[in-house]
């Protein structure tokens, strides 16, 4: 062991967030935010290990805190799917389920609109990836129609989608492509990291064999956790146990979560249960944020229309216009919005972002938008 | 979605922690205790992503905070190994070697003290696994001399010694199997969970290609992170890039850690880097905590003597002899520990255990030790 630097070490004396207490509009930050009921297991739970106080060799099984009641009774009831396990997040759960069912060299089919994790852990698992084009701009819409004849085209061993997709924010028709991979004998999993927490969505209604989540995308927990759902004919395969080691879960490596990621996602998960029944008022103020903004000359929505999520991509060619003159360039906009207290947009970025709406109170989406119009108002 | 049942959701409001305040011997717990300078991040960094604001596509490049410096300039500094990957634990760190270096089917050679997440995680990448018993009881020692007939004999891709393991505590002659290992040009993988953090640890110092670390377990880190470092040899396999995604790990699906359990490992590492200087009174607390007990008849340390590290397994036939006749049966200990303000021991166990002294203050080791003398003491 070395010494490491002093002056290296001073960085990591009072480490503060930028962003605390300001606006946050980047998408990955809005469903994240700490409920109070969460907040206040902090300091309590903080240690280590917290969780496995009581342990006696399976994470989802540990009655004090009550991980077992969450993971084997709210949490599937929540889903409508059979079994649910708690995970290191969404990314860790797409691996897990790939690696779980396919061998290297399969093939797997994905939507074109999928997180680049999705594409990474594939990559991970060695598998061949086939995908389903969006219709491009300016919708960027999955047609589910057209998974039939790539199934039969590219006989995949799974089938993914996302839903939403966290690039344009769409909501593509898991329902009908439930009924396709049913048809053509192909489990489907379903990409909720953008929508489990926020909105109401059940395995059994849309017609999946694997659900994904994300505790710290959507569902008010710290990260990294995540959630990984699956139907009773495949929970055997994608949690396998151990052939030495009877309580533990080979694809888990035993356990994942294992501390306060996990026990705000319990702390926050009544209030997320509540949230979730409000989501018509969410899209309704996607919709709204829109409307205003799309008032102002050089401001574009792209994705489909109307938003039915709270994602909300635009082309600002408004906002480019004013950089270009402006004595702080590119980087005009984020700081005119950070001198209005928001943040969550790349600083330099102009002529396209997305922003979120989630959880916003309405005076909070008032200050949002008035904020963005009064910047596209200035004149140089 | 269905609607959780109220009853279940009542069990998850207002979560509080059996242990909180206690001392708690758990081996597993002693060194993940947060520092203040932890604490203190719990509230500003608590949100989802929060470490993300500013992420130009790779969780160990941010630069607010500082990971950048803590990934490529501290932490390889720390450990004097080449490069450093924030991980989401010691077994994800230890699969990840495992995937990425062999094919399924390929032999490791593991020492038997090895922990059972090393087996699952072989078992999960599919790989043959070999082992160097102990000696047995009562030391349970590994004699690294015994890998050179075991890797002529069974040509392993990979070595992996527990430094020291969870069950003995016994810290084996690294140095030792890093030559041997070296003579046969295999890479071996040094599992630190319990010394990283703890006790100075030095790749170059022991001949190390690849070193795994806990930051739950030895460095004062909220679960789930951990370290895995690797030498230049190998840090292009393990943490290779997405042939699509040019900034993204494979085999780290991207990022890791993205949250408190990072900011606490950052924010605690000061102390870290500090507490490991200190090493010495730690082994002496451990050895005096051993003279103490072992002065009860009936009580007896296991693993190698004197004690090189803070975990302390132990025979305790003379707590065995008081449960039979105690009204609380096997459950006494754990009773008249809590009674004294002592937990960590599971309820019912009276014949053999494990504890750790590690970071404990003279008072609280004085107090831990009069509390198991006073308990053998008790006559019924």
């Amino acid at each position: 062991m070395a010494e490491p630097k002093k002056e290296s070490l001073q960085r990591l004396c009072d480490l503060h967030r930028d962003a605390a207490g300001l606006i946050n509009l980047n998408p990955i930050q809005r469903g994240g935010i700490l409920t109070e009921a969460a907040k206040k297991t902090l300091l309590e739970w903080g240690d280590g290990y917290s969780v496995c106080d009581y342990c006696e060799g399976c994470l989802g099984d540990i009655k004090k805190p009550p991980i077992d009641v969450f993971t084997h009774e709210i949490l599937p009831e929540f889903l409508e799917i059979d079994a649910v396990r708690v995970t290191n997040g969404a990314r860790e759960s797409k691996y897990t389920v790939m690696h779980a069912l396919c061998e290297k060299g399969d093939t797997i089919l994905l939507d074109g609109n999928r997180h680049y994790s999705t594409y990474v852990a594939a990559e991970r698992a060695g598998l061949k990836v086939e995908e389903v084009p969006s219709n491009g701009p300016p919708d960027y819409r999955i047609d589910v129609e057209k998974y039939a004849a790539e199934i039969e085209r590219t006989k995949p061993k799974l089938v993914l989608l996302t839903y939403p997709d966290g690039s344009y924010g769409n909501m593509p028709d898991a329902a009908g492509l439930g009924k396709i991979c049913r048809d053509y004998d192909v489990p489907l999993m379903l990409n909720c990291a953008y929508s489990i927490g926020r909105m109401p969505v059940s395995a059994k209604k849309l017609g999946a064999d694997f659900l994904i989540a994300s505790g710290h995308k959507s569902m008010a927990a710290s990260g990294p956790v995540g959630l990984l759902g699956a139907t009773e004919e495949y929970a055997g395969i994608v949690f396998r146990k151990s052939e030495k080691y009877k309580k533990k879960e080979v694809e888990l490596l035993g356990c994942t979560a294992r501390g306060l990621p996990l026990i705000t996602l319990m702390a926050s998960f009544p209030s997320v249960a509540e949230r979730v029944k409000h989501w018509d008022k969410e899209v309704e103020n996607a919709r709204r944020f829109v409307r205003e903004l799309e008032k102002v000359e050089g401001i574009k929505q792209v994705g489909e229309r109307p938003r039915n999520h709270d994602m909300i991509p635009l082309e600002t060619e408004a906002f480019h216009r004013i950089s270009e003159k402006h004595k702080k360039g590119r980087f005009f906009l984020y700081h005119e919005l950070k001198n209005r207290g928001i943040v969550g947009l790349k600083p330099g970025i102009t002529k396209n972002f997305k922003v979120s709406t989630y959880n916003l109170t309405d005076e909070e989406l008032e200050k949002v938008i008035n904020a963005f119009t009064e910047i596209a108002a200035i004149s140089l």
